[in-house]
């Protein structure tokens, strides 16, 4: 019956059509069942649901698990060596292809001392976005809820609303008849904000399980023009510490300055060799094989960025010269100078030669660039100014032996990953956003950021897309954190598209 | 008949040969009255006399004051507005000139449970310098005391031993009968180790009281070859923060790297245009003036520096080469960073880009180089990096207007001073300290450390002279403070010579 009903839809409008209709009996549920939507939401941030906190993650997952049932999925726990996962699958008879869901369902760890209500596992409603002449509400006596008003508490955005959300879209669907296209599968992680550590494995190991035409993401804040958006790929990370040494101890600037080999001047030395006066990376072959067809150009030039804007909030004027513009940049691998230390300054600074100095540095990486590939180049490059590389502390013999020593560390890496602007699925579910909304959707081919999940779609072997839908200022990772209720509702709009294109 | 007696001396025999009956005479009063002399020590030493500690200061100032008088000088308490001077004249008739002798008489802060003894205002005898193998021996109980025995206690070598050694040579000439042929004044600092900041309008308010052919600065270690040791200048030091700011708040490094610039960066870029590769500073003018004489060059060789050994004890294997040598390298200013901090690394590093990125740097200045003058080089080689100088945090309108923004604290500074090498009273202490020891005596034309006694040196307008005469391993400024008792009694013959030329 519900299978005959898509039929309907699908052979005897156009897509447009559909897609109007499907954003209005969506938004018809929604009107209908606020309270009990709200009220789903609320209960599910209510679990102090940080990585760490193993009794209330597995509350949560129980919790979760519950909630797929009750939407017809064939449900599970999926042990792990560190947080469970919940996995839920519900089958459409003739789907077209199968969809797996990724969300997580931990927060971010909580200093509450920094929150404006007094626990951010107990939900606040405000009217509005947290300010002096905002009001909190009393959730439970509204039945209405206007779209400007925000829910706080930790999770909210991050990613809990997406998991109720993805839910009412189907309870959305069966009460409008409508049966999705496509199998759909769903994922929890219950330890993203921990770095998922135990992800791939897992993934590995109920790989049978996981197969799917294509993975979404339903994870991440909208562009901050707040338009939808869809996010084709991650920048990956490596992280590098340099130490540079000088003599063995700190020397009284005086009897040894001029004479001493500097430690700090000779890591300024290295680290101003890596890149021009505009930021450019100038070791060589740091940026081989980054090329944009004429389709990412036009996708990257497509993304509303107001630059000038930026800067201005951002306090600079000039930005550095990888790309012509930010979405350009992020499509480069950086390097980035993330922290500089050596003795003391200010009131605690000495006069002394100091005896080390270190950079800790982060590499984001593109798809294009290989972690080791990459990391050898930078050691090709440090080697070629000179300086002799160690991996521990130099003994008094290397101390003798070599004029410049740097230790060199390489913390680990995340691949980063990217689906192909024009891959067809992902094309798919561009077009069916585009069908309920009005106006151009916003297409980032790389985020800069890194998620941990990089390597688990490398296991999977499928296309991945991300969809995020909360607002771009919901605090994600800071205190009040909060979702934006329109926001929450035209999620619910945008998953019931993919479910039914 | 004293003034007799000095001119039989002085006319009758060789410079040498009297060299030679003057450390006899000395000695043989030393070997004489060990006990006394060494009790006179240590009841200098017992006064808690750390510059904060204005009680016990007031205290041993006025213990100081006694022994003056007992040696016949017209002493007094020069009050200032920080700790008292304390000033002794010691006239003789037909005197040839006058000779003003600085010390200290405060000591380093202590901390105490750094000590290998239960209080470092306590004194205690060893039977060496301090390991597993020296012991303690009971002062008390001794009459006779070897030279490689040392005392610990704070103040023991910077600088309370050349007091004491002082007084003791003025005991042990008027012992043989043999006149000084200066007239004598001394000055004790009681708070050279918190900068002597009230010294300078100390010295102009008691000008007329302090005026001298030679300022001779008992005080500081013999070169570490442990020869007899003058020293014509010490440098001076500026201290210098410099700030770059990049975005106005950390920014997320996979969201902006690449495209928000990086002060971290940034700042490394501009401390690398101050140095070539092998430490020479490149900004323009910073070493003009400096020249050696063919004089000045030979003092600066005959330095018995052991280069190689020096770097192999320090853990490098080469040096900077602002001069070919250690001695020529401090002869010229000096730009050493000495602290580098930019948000976080190692445990704590985080992927941002950070907000800012300072360097404290300090520069060590010589005679013919004035602090405004060299700040203003220094400013102008800033602005030839095309940034922007900024004396505090910048504002929006700062941010907006410019691409590269630095905050240049200067902190204050102290000047250099040197007294020509070829100076002819200079040049008579040499002589006079060379006829009483075998061997060449060391002659460092400056010492890289700065002193804050020279501004007053410009103030009395005489040239001045260090002569140090402890042991170079004696632990100034650090727990153990100790001095080697060999040095101390050699001090009163180096002294005697000085005093009798």
């Amino acid at each position: 019956m519900r299978k005959i009903m898509w039929f309907c839809f699908a052979l005897t409008v156009s897509t447009a059509a559909f897609g109007q209709d499907l954003r209005g009996a969506i938004e018809a549920y929604e009107q209908a069942h606020q309270k009990e939507i709200v009220a789903n939401l609320v209960a599910a941030l209510e679990f102090p649901a940080v990585a760490a906190d193993e009794a209330s993650i597995r509350r949560k997952a129980d919790y979760l698990k519950g909630e797929l049932d009750k939407r017809g999925m064939l449900s599970e726990i999926l042990e792990t060596e560190g947080n469970p996962l919940v996995f839920g699958k519900f089958s459409v008879p003739g789907a077209v292809r199968t969809l797996l869901l990724y969300c997580h369902y931990d927060g971010q760890p909580v200093d509450s001392d920094e929150w404006q209500q007094p626990d951010p596992f107990q939900p606040v409603l405000r009217d509005g976005k947290l300010s002096d002449s905002t009001k909190v509400l009393e959730i439970d006596a509204r039945r209405k809820f206007e779209d400007d008003w925000r829910i706080y508490a930790r999770s909210a955005s991050d990613d809990t609303a997406p998991i109720i959300g993805l839910l009412t879209a189907l309870d959305a669907l069966k009460a409008a008849g409508v049966m999705p296209t496509s199998n759909i599968k769903v994922i929890l992680d219950g330890e993203e904000e921990a770095g998922s550590p135990n992800l791939v494995p897992a993934i590995e190991r109920y790989r049978d399980k996981l197969g799917a035409d294509l993975l979404l993401i339903f994870d991440g804040p909208l562009h901050q023009s707040n338009r939808p958006t869809v996010v084709f790929g991650a920048r990956g990370i490596m992280t590098i510490d340099l130490t540079v040494f000088g003599p063995r101890v700190p020397l009284h600037s005086g009897h040894y300055g001029n004479w001493a080999p500097n430690p700090a001047m000779r890591l300024a030395q290295l680290l101003a060799s890596m890149k021009d006066p505009d930021g450019r990376v100038v070791i060589e072959g740091f940026y081989d094989g980054i090329d944009f067809t004429p389709d990412d150009q036009r996708v990257l030039d497509e993304v509303p960025d107001d630059l000038g804007e930026l800067k201005r909030t951002l306090g600079f004027s000039e930005a550095d010269k990888v790309g012509e513009t930010l979405q350009e940049a992020i499509q480069f691998p950086s390097l980035n100078v993330r922290g500089l230390q050596s003795a003391w300054i200010g009131g605690e600074a000495r006069t002394i030669v100091p005896d080390r100095a270190t950079a800790a540095i982060d590499v984001r990486l593109v798809r294009e660039t290989k972690p080791d590939d990459l990391y050898g180049k930078i050691l090709g490059h440090i080697e070629a100014q000179r300086f002799h590389i160690v991996s521990e502390d130099p003994d008094d013999a290397t101390r003798a032996a070599h004029a410049r020593i740097v230790k060199v560390i390489r913390r680990g890496s995340t691949s980063a990953y990217r689906t192909d602007i024009n891959n067809p699925i992902a094309t798919q579910v561009v077009s069916a956003i585009s069908a309920v909304w009005d106006g151009p959707i916003v297409q980032k081919r790389t985020s800069g950021g890194t998620v941990p999940i990089a390597p688990f779609i490398e296991v999977l072997g499928f296309p991945a897309l991300g969809v995020p839908t909360v607002n771009f200022d919901n605090n994600q990772h800071s205190p009040n954190e909060n979702v934006r209720l329109g926001h929450f509702f035209d999620g619910m709009v945008t998953f019931a598209a993919i479910f039914t294109m």
